[in-house]
């Protein structure tokens, strides 16, 4: 499908959300060129870094004019979103599971929520982002039917424990992972996107409590 | 307060939070000791760079008999946690706001929510994570009295660049951000966790878009 795919590491991949968002910005602005050392200024990094970051994705630019912003953006757009739309389900639907949900279902070009699952019955039937919450026990036979891509795991780290080894079996390809569960150490070579918010908060904790006076 | 913080770099302190999970979950489990080779498999690293990390927080294995369980939880649970508790203002009351809050008021050992901020007249008044939603224009005295160190913001990106001149300004010293303005390079020099969504979920996506076809 993507002809450069065989060569873009992990760490590049993850910087393409990045670079798509700062250089949609430029193209907001009017801006049509762009230098690898600016690009490297506003994102933190070196300019050495960008050119060799796009250099993989086959963008090059042109010594002492840069980048043409329209063609990156093009680029990192087909890269990030073109094909068919991923479909998506949310396991777990309290209060984190419909927040997540309604992020998937307004913001998330990629994407689609096509049903959300939990085994409260208090939850089972409701409406989350646009889906109806349905009953945990009947996941199985959705997945032989619908093949969801992506599983967004809203649920406590006990219970995805539990979950994951059957998820893998019912087809799920990619994980965005909520729970505190270590599901990479534990299933090496799924494909796994974690957000660990209480690592971020502890982290940010630490670096207050241990900031130099003035 | 803490007399080593001098000698821990920001990427240790990123793994600080992981350790501590870890080495929690192996003290529930009744375990003693852990080799550094253990805790490198679980949390996918190697054990010269968990020894490595040990030893910028002052921890020291016993050759063939390896970490203190106990010890290691201790200390990385003074690091992390220790100290009166931060004071936390969440700007944004919108469904981000309010799932955030909740964190903040029930998993948050270190950070005490003490207001909640918006400027949509439906929003203040109403409560969040235990505390009310005040109005926008109050924030600055708010600041003056109160203190607030941390700042998190669960505004849209373009809100969130026009407010910090002002939030670093009243005073708050951290910032959980939660929106796609790029804090750290309008503002070197800041504390800042990034929770970017967006980011995360497009990796994601081209992730399992170019998975090898098996």
């Amino acid at each position: 499908m993507n002809p450069t795919h065989h060569r873009i590491s992990l760490p590049v991949i993850k910087r393409l959300p990045r670079y798509y968002r700062y250089v949609q910005s430029l193209a907001d602005d009017g801006v049509t060129t762009v230098s690898s050392s600016e690009l490297a200024a506003a994102l933190g990094t070196t300019a050495s870094q960008v050119r060799q970051d796009f250099s993989c994705l086959g963008a090059f630019g042109q010594q002492g004019v840069g980048y043409s912003v329209a063609l990156l953006c093009a680029k990192l757009n087909t890269l990030l979103f073109s094909g068919p739309k991923l479909n998506t389900v949310v396991i777990g639907a309290g209060r984190l599971g419909r927040t997540i949900s309604q992020f998937l279902s307004r913001e998330a070009p990629g994407f689609a929520l096509i049903a959300a699952f939990d085994n409260d019955p208090a939850q089972i039937g409701t409406t989350l982002g646009g889906v109806q919450v349905r009953d945990m026990a009947t996941l199985p036979a959705f997945c032989a039917e619908a093949k969801p891509q992506i599983c967004v795991l809203c649920v406590p780290e006990e219970s995805t424990a539990g979950l994951v080894p059957a998820l893998i079996e019912y087809g799920f390809k990619g994980f965005w992972n909520f729970s505190h569960y270590d599901l990479t150490a534990n299933h090496p070579g799924i494909t796994v996107e974690n957000v660990h918010l209480g690592d971020s908060l502890s982290s940010l904790g630490y670096r207050v409590r241990n900031l130099e006076e003035n």
